[in-house]
Parts: structure tokens; sequence; C-alpha cells
């Protein structure tokens, strides 16, 4: 029987292309998506969708960040910046951070994780192209590694040995894309946009930029559904 | 202005105390509980009237634990044990022990504190009576403290210096009662009870036979309502 393994799912590009690295490295991943808050609600429905492509078992926690505001993503009041220069998103943190949203993520996914019994954790997070995200780089994914491993039953008692893997860290959205195809990922069923039209990306925020350039850079046909 | 720091609440003897401590210590406190699928939810009532009593605002975050199981505290078909011997209580992690749940909660208080620009958060966490939970020992706070200066855009950019504060740490239940009585604590708003029937508390799980012990060794009237 292959070894489970948690794994986070927005239902992004990057997210989708790590499920699929877990099901290449052996695992049998439990796809974990939250309800927090976003805007951008749609990408639960493209997460389920990936789950189903993929053929694992697909859960979505509530967990409603929106109530401690402080992010454009959760608070309708705050926009989300649109056709943003490269220039400006390598400038600081950005509105769209929302407040230690990976720590809450991974904790849950933990959680999830004693439950299976199983001390393998996948989660998406990229130090390149998400370089103002402070919870998307090699320290905290260090910090949380020796974390899980103190703050468990299974952690504490030596049965499971914790390893949060984050198999995009130094890639490029190019590299991702053409590591994604060559495992087999369809990413038309994938959502990444901030700010949607429906199930439309709007193509100018933050996310869209990065995933259009990218499918550029890799010389490979967008199958994004724009406005 | 006094400096704001968030204040786990439960509603129970150990983190009333705490919100005690966190005042006294001359913070303006936020308290931060969670509607996580506990059988027990009416401590949510007795976290609100302490909240009241005390003048601070209270936010209830809702988590869905539950969804994930493996306790006996979120899970309706595992039963609450009752009558446990001191022996029995110190014999390995009970099945009321949430997986990761003090990590959860931690995250979400460090995801408000963000908000909040502040860097400092309560928590009533106790390595004496509940030696068998991992998430209630230094080691587990000392992680956390560390993941929180990494995790957020505050911790990374310097502008603040997280403290996770557990000042019931190291004292047994009955200093902990004498504590909170010179700060000043009615006891009777509170709710500790894992199986309450109503606003009755159950007088024979784990939580109510240690508050029990402790008003008793503290020479302290019990003003809990058992069934």
């Amino acid at each position: 029987m292959k070894p489970a393994a948690v794994v986070l799912l927005s239902g992004g590009l990057d997210s989708t292309t790590v499920l699929a690295e877990a099901q290449a490295a052996g695992f049998a991943p439990h796809a974990l998506s939250f309800r927090y808050g976003q805007r951008h609600g749609v990408e639960l429905a493209a997460a389920a969708r990936v789950a189903r492509a993929a053929g694992v078992p697909h859960r979505v926690v509530t967990v409603d960040l929106s109530s401690l505001g402080g992010s454009a993503l959760t608070d309708e009041t705050i926009a989300v910046p649109k056709d943003r220069s490269d220039t400006m998103m390598e400038q600081g943190i950005p509105v769209t951070y929302v407040p230690a949203r990976n720590t809450v993520f991974l904790s849950i996914a933990l959680a999830w994780a004693e439950t299976l019994q199983c001390g393998d954790i996948f989660v998406g997070v990229n130090a390149l192209d998400y370089s103002g995200y402070p919870d998307c780089r090699p320290a905290f994914i260090e910090a949380f590694e020796k974390l899980a491993q103190v703050a468990t039953a299974d952690g504490v008692e030596g049965r499971v040995r914790y390893r949060i893997h984050a198999p995009l860290m130094q890639l490029s959205k190019a590299q991702i894309i053409l590591r994604g195809r060559a495992l087999g990922v369809d990413y038309g069923v994938t959502h990444s946009c901030y700010d949607p039209v429906g199930e439309l990306a709007c193509g100018r925020c933050d996310s869209c930029l990065l995933r259009r350039k990218g499918f550029v850079e890799a010389g490979v046909e967008d199958p994004t559904r724009y406005v």
C-alpha cells in the first residue's frame, strides 16, 4: 500500500502540479482545500475538479480568516492590485498577502496528517514568483517542520517523522508548467485568478500575470479562459 | 495606550485566568475563541460571558476540525472517558486530545495578531495537569514562537517580535485558582467540562476531575454547577 500524504490543494496551477509530484513520488495523496472567506471561492470548484481528475480523496475545511481581515483576498473593501509590473511585484509584501495563511493551512494539514497517521505534507509554495510572501520561503518551511515534530502525539511519541515537501520552492513558473506537463497535468481545469468574474480569470491580477508569463516562457499554450 | 495582545479564550478556568494575567501585565487583550466542532460548544457562551465581564473585545472564529475526526472532543462516536484516576490520566495521550489543536489555534491567533500589528499572544497551556497533551509543553511553545517570527510579514520585516506567553505552564490547578482569585476572576462564569448536559458540568470527565480537585486543594469553594 502506498503511504498516505496530505497535499494542500487550492485548485491553482502550483498546487495542482504538487499533487502530481506527490503521486509521482509514490504517495497516496489526500487533497485538502480551505473555505477561508476568499473572494475567489470559485477556486474550490477547481480544486474539486483537480482531485477528481487525479482520483484522490478531497476535503474542504472551513476556517473563517475573513473575520480577521487584513487582506485584499478576504476583504471586499480592499482592491486586488491590477496590471503591476515585475518590478512592482518585487517590492515588499502585497495587499493580497493573507496574514499567517500558510501557517494556518499547514496546521490544519498537520491535524489531518495526524488523524491519518502519516508524516508527509506537500505544499506548493514558491520562493521565486511569490518573493513577497514570507510564508513561502525555505526558513518558514523548516521552522514549521520543526514545530510539527513537537506539536503532535505521533511526533512526540516517535511514531511519525514529519516532512513538509515544497517541491516547487526554487522553480520558475515556466519550469513548474513544464514539470506539470511532463507529469500529465491538465492545467485547463485549474484556477489561479484572485479576482475572477464568474469562472473567468481577470488576466490582470498578480496571479494571472505570473501565470500568463509562465505559459509564454514555457512555450506552452495557455488554456486559461480570461474575461 | 496599552499594547494589544491576543488571548486564546476557551471560556474555561485556565484561559480565563490567563486573560486576567494579560490585563494585569498591562496589555489590552483581544480574546479569541473557536467554533471547531467541539461537543462542548456551551463553552463559547462561557467565553462570551468572560470577555464581557473583563470588558475586552472578543471574536469567535469557525474552524471545522471535526470534519477531520480523531478525537472524542469532536467526534460524537468516541466516548469521553469518565472517572479516571490520577494514575490513569498520567498514562499516555488521552482520546480527548484533538490532533494539532493548539497549533491550529495559535496559527489563527497569529493571523489576528498580525492584523492588529501586535506580537504578544497568550495561551493557557499547562504542562502539569495536561501532561498527556504534546501541544501543552514548553518545547511546543518555543517552536511556535520561532515559527511566528519567520511566518509573517511583520516578523520577517522586523516590525514585531513575537512572544507566546504561557503563564500557567508550571502551575498546579490549585495555584492557578489562587492566582485567578487574587486577580479578581469569577470562576462561576467559566466552563471546563468536556461532556456537559446543557449548561451543567458532568463532574466526571478528566477536565471536571482536575478542576474539582484544584478547588479542593486550593481551599476555595467550587462555584461549578454539576449534574
